[in-house]
């Protein structure tokens, strides 16, 4: 951290300023200049640096470092790559994880894992526990729902995805799922993070609507801090003034992450946009800045689904995107 | 519901709209115009209006009726008032709801309770579950602390306040507890929501940093719907796009909220910044702008509280910030 | 325009509205319900709906009709192409623009101008006329500047594109500029878009940074309205909270665009993420989201432009994007 | 400035950022740390912080000095007074601009005017080039309209205050305006910005919708480098989310602006919430949070102003707020 004082700042607040470091833990390395006085502090005490800036004296506090650890590029300059059984995320290929919303039934989710699984989709995904706004609305069928996923997953030896709202669930997703995804408004939920870390599973966390890069970040370092390695960045939309659109898939923050971080990214088109002809064009930009899998909603029959029929690809609209992705993965030096 | 068909949409794009919306249990009135067909549609169900628009033929979708009904104004016109032991929230007087960020000790919770009781405080406040982005910093005292909150709050015949971050605290929140307030990011966690429903307790719910004003009164009207009627709206700040004060405290949302609906609503000015010498100022403007009530951190010694010292009061500014909220509530006919 | 009277909205308030409207020049078909009272308003007079909002009774106005007309997709449903010479913009091809941010010499914009002529640009963008943040800084070379960007791009068989700042320079533009570009702070200075509408050039509009896409559309229309039909819009990047980006650039935005109206649809990626090394991922996004073409900032030495050398790709950079660039845009069957 | 290199940067990478910065009329101080090696660099010129961050080998680069100079409380630090004739601007009185939206008639602008001085208003607001989205719509009375402006203004003894949309108009604004105000698209247009500059008249500078707090001071300080001294900030409203308001008025931004800078700070609740019933909360709101000034937007019948009469308060809502402002000012030690 570097600690800058006010031009001519007395010498009794650079003394108070120092003192100060010094008993948070710091050690410090003071520069004298002819104008302005600045104080180095090496140290690895995570601090609010707003305290440190209303200090009577003091300019400006930078952070030298990044605030996140173990998440940055830095740390694993070559790239995180995940392995579940035979898929790899973060390699050459672009993952595919596809399915739909809710998983409503056995035949549903089997004419959807079937149709995928003949495109070479390798991850099915699927809620059983959905967050309703109507108290007395379909909430999504719970285990149930886990338990027929991860049936008709290895029916088509394909991996499971589906995402935990609830600290309640963990046994039922350490049961059913090969990848957990962490919906974007427990992105900070430090209890729920910390009990998932335990977990040996691999981990989606998405951003939240009003999270900054930085802040998505320092939330994977926290995961991985609390000890679990295998964590995939997911970016959903931001918040924008926009209001054709829900929420601004934010194609930026792609090859942004991939540059400040090493773990792998993944895009939402189908929430990010909530518009159904809208997730093709966002899927294929995602894949063009570098993603390295997306999450699309499929259902065999949109109008009829009985959660976010909006946003879901019916399945020759799927296969069409598939080509497509196919060809502009080659552009980018990827496979899918 | 009304639904706007395209400008010279065939009667077979009309005639599948009305039967979508008939099966959706919606009773269809029919008016045919010169250039526009457009339909009213009658019904109580919940809908995705993405659905309907994206159907061929339709042009726009418009709610008639407000999407929350309970949260609306209309629902009880004389606004609603809540009452726990002697304090009223919601009457002619500005409830000032006020201590530190988290419960540290007893002799912290004790210094600040006395001192802020002499102002004639009635609700304390105080974490005891705190949200660290650090899994190995200080978590808060759990039980203990709002062991320690009930108690000093009784001593001083004052009420308590602290923040629920998990289904699993609701027995100890149940025991110690009078007035339980819900984090902006579990605003849309309806798992929650239907558990603190079912307590007999008043609520405050956040907004949530990207939530808008109408998001934040559909949470009310779950929470309503659910069973709880106590609950009080807080906004405490959203995400934009300067920098220099964390969120931006939307002042205007306290009279537009007043209007749309019936609940009683309080600003938080200390996160609503995140700077200590902002929270005078917001803290007015926000009385100023209607406010029926306020959230303020207090700390005896600010630079060196355990948690967000950066955004809290020290007592002397506290007593003097409550001299002008007297008259500020004057100006707009209400008390402190 | 629809308006939907409360919920048992008194006779007399219903008649006041409707007189309103009589006097604004609409016809009223007035449809009474059990519970509301339906006003449909049928005419061509630009209305505040705001004012209309706050009369007595009313519960929500509705525009049926798009806000803009001649900007609208339905106006020309095969979509608008724009022929400069013999190069076409909105056809099968995806155009680049590319060029200095700032013509600087006759050597440096005759070396980018023989390089990109190389790589089969057609279109040559600098500017002359530069928004300096310093008073006392390099302003751009005036009309020095355009006629050395005019002698070169014909040169090389290239049309010239830059951006106009101010109205009086609008003769110099009318003599060596073939497209010219509306900053985006300019997107709603109505008395330029009304003094360019009456030139006969193709304009580019950029959206502005706090505007939506229906004000873009709205700007769009002014100028279809005042008589320029050679329209293509830009998007480059809106504010939001996120600070890594300076902007960030709305790739959903094309899609959006390119459905709601007949315009063609350009992306900036140099200006809408402000970082060279983000240029070519975003580059590549929107021409998979759907681009009709974009505008890149290229410098032979990037390091020494007097200008944003920041988000300049160099020469070698650029050669291998337009590669990239060639496979994405068959992906989407078009051709660079 | 702060040149922070990378941990272990190599040698030579730090002399080439060394070079360049030397180049760019630099001294430079080296700290060579055991992690980190340190450049703080020392000069005037004004550069793209950007273009050192992509050197290779750095880390991050951190302005000390704030990018602002004369904006910059530090620069005067007892605050600016303007003095207009006998009103005083930033001192002990808060002052009330009010008057139409625009100067419709003689009768018009006559009738507020009587009645504003009535309540102690002393300065007189009316546009005359009038911003329509409509190319055939009522474009404002231009000269005409600031001859009535100043005539009213001058039988009643107030000032008169409009607003400018183009640089041809500085003649006539140089002869009938008192105070002029640059419109918020206008305040990064630096060639209007010069040219106002230039005049002897005191300036209201407003923040662009989408301009941050610092973009806002940077513009500020553009003006007095270039020659103007007389300068007022306006804070009018951001660009949020939230959409019940055109825009989110930014309280904060007003204590905030009075901390960093030392010119003087008003607010504009009319415009900044679009919305007659939200005017005065709104207003309340800023002086309460410690605004200089408002401008306020009156009509005698809102209903039927030529434009924005959503916005406008009539005389009688007008005189209440005045009372209730006096109370508010006593709170924070003002007059009214």
């Amino acid at each position: 951290m570097i600690i800058v004082m006010e031009e001519n700042a007395p010498e009794e607040q650079i003394v108070r300023v120092v003192d100060r470091l010094v008993n948070l833990g710091f050690d410090i390395h003071r520069s004298t200049g002819a104008r302005y006085t600045i104080l180095g502090a090496v140290g690895s005490r995570i601090t609010d640096i707003r305290e440190l800036e209303l200090l009577d004296g003091v300019n400006k506090v930078v952070r030298v470092s990044s605030p996140y650890k173990l998440a940055a590029r830095a740390f694993r300059p070559e790239g995180t790559q995940i392995k579940i059984k035979d898929v790899l995320i973060g390699g050459e290929e672009v993952t595919l994880i596809a399915g739909p919303s809710v998983v409503e039934s056995r035949e549903q989710i089997e004419t959807i894992a079937a149709a995928l699984a003949k495109q070479g989709v390798r991850v099915l995904r699927g809620s059983a526990f959905r967050s309703s706004n109507d108290p007395y609305g379909f909430q999504g069928l719970g285990e149930e729902g886990l338990k027929l996923l991860s049936e008709t997953a290895s029916r088509h030896q394909m991996l499971t995805f589906s995402t935990i709202t609830d600290s309640s669930q963990l046994p039922l997703f350490a049961r059913y799922v090969d990848i957990i995804q962490i919906a974007e408004r427990n992105m900070q939920n430090y209890a729920l993070l910390r009990e998932l870390a335990k977990l040996d599973k691999p981990l989606v966390l998405r951003r939240g609507t009003s999270s900054t890069i930085e802040d998505t970040l320092l939330s994977a370092d926290y995961l991985l801090r609390a000890g679990n390695q295998q964590l995939i960045i997911c970016e959903r939309g931001i918040k924008t003034f926009e209001t054709y659109t829900n929420h601004t898939l934010d194609i930026s923050a792609i090859p942004v992450i991939k540059k400040l971080s090493h773990l792998p990214v993944i895009a939402d088109p189908s929430r990010g946009t909530g518009r159904r002809d809208k997730v093709a064009p966002l899927a294929r930009a995602a894949v063009a800045a570098g993603a390295d899998g997306l999450l699309v909603e499929v259902h065999p029959d949109p109008d009829q689904a009985l959660s976010d029929g909006a946003q879901a690809l019916d399945l020759p609209r799927f296969a069409k995107l598939t080509e497509q992705l196919r060809i502009i993965a080659s552009a980018v030096e990827r496979k899918l």
